[in-house]
């Protein structure tokens, strides 16, 4: 497995995205030396963007957590989201009636800014159901699993409703050596249990990455896929996702894809990266 | 659809395996009518066991539910459960060190009866999980899933134990409109999260059937499959696990397979039985 | 459920993606009436696509045999097949090398068209099989599966190349009373074997859709994704895949999905169009 | 990992359960040295039995392969195929109509041999299938796949019948360097597009051991599960099939596990053999 030098690649490249947790950052906040890359993009007018599974927090809040972190130039515009196509299928397809959630009153507030009703399941009132249009797994906090997760099986049961999946991701790392289940992991079991189909938002879906182009072309830049690089930690979803959008990608190894596994899961996963580098960081 | 008499079959056989919710009892007790059954079985010589995905209790605590409830014949040599040959499991492999569990204490309490040291996750200090030699998912009740699912996911990352599911079913009815998420279920959701593959005991796998059936020889009865029946409310477990067996298969109607769907669902699994009754009550 | 008539829906929209089989013909040719269909869209300024899973034959070989039956504004622009998806794909991503297929000479003809080299698994030499840098599932026709299904799982044991499936539906309709398993049935069948991701391309995934829209907005038509409409007779990838990309939608009663089993599909699986039509049929 | 010598392993117990291949046998016949194997059971007075995932023929036929080899005392009644617990279900459950079969003849010769009536799905003639009442997966040889899985997927969709697969591996290897798809990666892929639940016999099912156990039994060796030990190459077949039977196992190096990957592979599975040997080959 060659290793290539992350500069020596994205200097080629018009546009950049990027995956944020173990790309750009991770447990213990920004990766050290990540603000020299964002620095080169800047200084050659390469543009990026940031393609994240999380619907937490709107991009404005997301954006936010960069900024304060002393990367001042990724606004609100330079994030995309899962939790964005959830909020944009939601204004489409909603015409009236209140969207059921699972997830903090923080990740609902962002449902809410294009005008839909939201009410959390903890505090739907189940004889009164018959308003629910929609239900959105959006985050694994904010709720009490074991009475919310039954509670959203047995609504499931007794009214057929369109489901939605924020955020695709099974577990999320916590820290160095702890990982959480995420709520794309609560949906996969309610979803086994009422055997119904959800609608799931997220990378390695090409959704996500259209979208991203979509922006790219509204902002004035190139709509030649061959000028855009995906870089990612993560095979079954940044790369696989990537190369599925007809994008060159990069694998870093900073993050899910440890060094010395890297090789044997390219292997055996048949999920090719276009280039495997030791980090994004350019010096 | 041909619907039979049940006691025009039972007549037949030499014992009777019958699955308990669905088929003897349901949210609200006895189904009334069956101690006739039981009578008449008891008439006519014919032997019984009741085999049932639980493993939230011993047998003796199981059986005490139905002599409380007036039958007085249903004692714990009646009752086979899943929760059985996952003790057996545990009693036969394990040597040394603790059974880690997910449960109440009272479903602990069975495991230890063959002198195991158990501990709850809920108490187990991460930093001293040398000594689990084993998981159990025990029952759906008695931890906190926010905390302890995640702990569950990190405990299996770290250390490479084998892990016991000792009630394969997904979900259970607690009244006549609700379900709620039981432990194969929430064994299923940490399974795919961790990727490892977990030990599974319950109907429809052969291992309930041998057990049932070397049972039933240990006390004299036949060893002709021919002279078996199984009684069920349930296509994918009873029905499905006892034609497997070689047994003659009763699918009844008070259950999980509702009247009017049963045709239809036996078309749409091929899950066939051998007989479709209305209930097991024998007038 | 509420049956609408197809007429008072459509003359809502500015364009309208139908479905090919089942929506527009089945075995035995063009649904009859299905010429006014296309008169009166025509007459109302509604612009139209056909969204197919099927990578057998060029766009241009798929149009030919509309217009053989009498429909000559169907021409290669209004076709949108998940082929043309996977050619764009290889057109992309494969710099060099040959690429390896199952399937017809006329399927991989078309891929040809965009300078690529091919070979038919059927004709590669394994021993020389370096020189392959992806393979595609085409067709189920073409090759002789007992002898070429095994040389393929034995070349992505080999070599890793990364593989794609260029239409996901697991069988098709030959008659009235008979399916044939699609090539996307075979690619599943090799993927559990190898244990490897494949990339596919076809409804209900977003790709589709995503082609389909830019194309229209590349003719001049509308950006608003309200008002377009998608037309098809299969929940899992019609209905499925114009919910998720945001449109309404329209089952019709005319190819796999029966009118009398209709209703409880839509229970069943939870995938609810926005409209239920007897037929696309306009008088 | 720790590496043991099988011999001091083998000599604690009384009856040994072996897997054939990769353990007794390659493709090139049998591993040299296995006849001392033999010897020192023979000599130490320790029971064995062959437990092989195999229909295609009966054990007979398996038996005289490893008598032609020089192995004069492993008879019929030493093999216990995946084979026979089909054979004994046919016999159990089938009463009359014919058994219809994917395979060869010779593998339909031996379902025979307890009095049913078999038809090739080569030879059925489709508009006279009514008299089918069982279909079984026998061998992935002696028919054509294009045309015979294509009138399988339509029998199954035109009658309702029961379904059996008789060998549950996905493939086998043919030589050194290749493998080919086996009757179980047939039936999975025909599962799928019908959307039924076939009945399954094989490694890692516990019916395959209880079959073995009763064996023992019945021919005076002992009842107790400690004193018997599985090996086997197989993690996911013959180690997790031996422990949740309570079993000790021993993992070998010399078929589909590798020396190198062994490891790490007991780690991501979490199925862990109670020991790992070089090999089953006693000096």
């Amino acid at each position: 497995m060659e290793i290539t030098d992350f500069k020596s690649i994205a200097r080629n490249y018009e546009t950049i995205f990027f995956d944020a947790f173990g790309v750009l950052k991770n447990h213990q906040g920004l990766l050290p030396g990540i603000e020299n890359t964002f620095a080169y993009l800047k200084e050659n007018d390469i543009d990026y963007y940031i393609l994240t599974n999380d619907a937490s927090r709107g991009p404005k809040e997301l954006a936010q957590g960069y900024q304060d972190a002393g990367l001042m130039d990724i606004t609100k515009s330079k994030v995309i989201s899962s939790g964005m196509l959830a909020r944009e299928y939601l204004k489409m397809k909603v015409k009236s009636g209140t969207v059921a959630y699972l997830g903090t009153k923080e990740s609902a507030h962002y449902i809410e800014t294009v005008g839909l009703k939201t009410i959390s399941i903890a505090d739907l009132d189940m004889d009164e159901a018959d308003d629910v249009s929609v239900l959105v797994f959006l985050d694994d906090e904010g709720f009490d699993w074991n009475h919310h997760i039954n509670k959203t099986v047995n609504l499931l049961r007794r009214h057929n409703i369109p489901t939605i999946v924020s955020n695709t991701d099974r577990y999320y790392p916590v820290n160095r050596k702890e990982v959480a289940v995420a709520v794309g992991g609560i949906a996969d079991m309610v979803e086994n249990i009422v055997r119904k189909t959800f609608i799931r938002f997220g990378k390695p879906d090409a959704q996500m990455f259209i979208y991203a182009h979509q922006h790219t072309i509204s902002r004035g830049a190139t709509t030649d896929k061959n000028k855009i690089l995906m870089v990612g930690d993560t095979l079954s979803t940044d790369i696989l996702g990537g190369n599925k959008f007809g994008l060159d990608t990069v694998l870093v190894l900073t993050g899910n894809t440890l060094a010395e596994r890297a090789e044997s899961r390219i292997r055996s996963t048949g999920i090719i990266p276009t280039f495997v580098c030791e980090s994004a960081i350019i010096d």
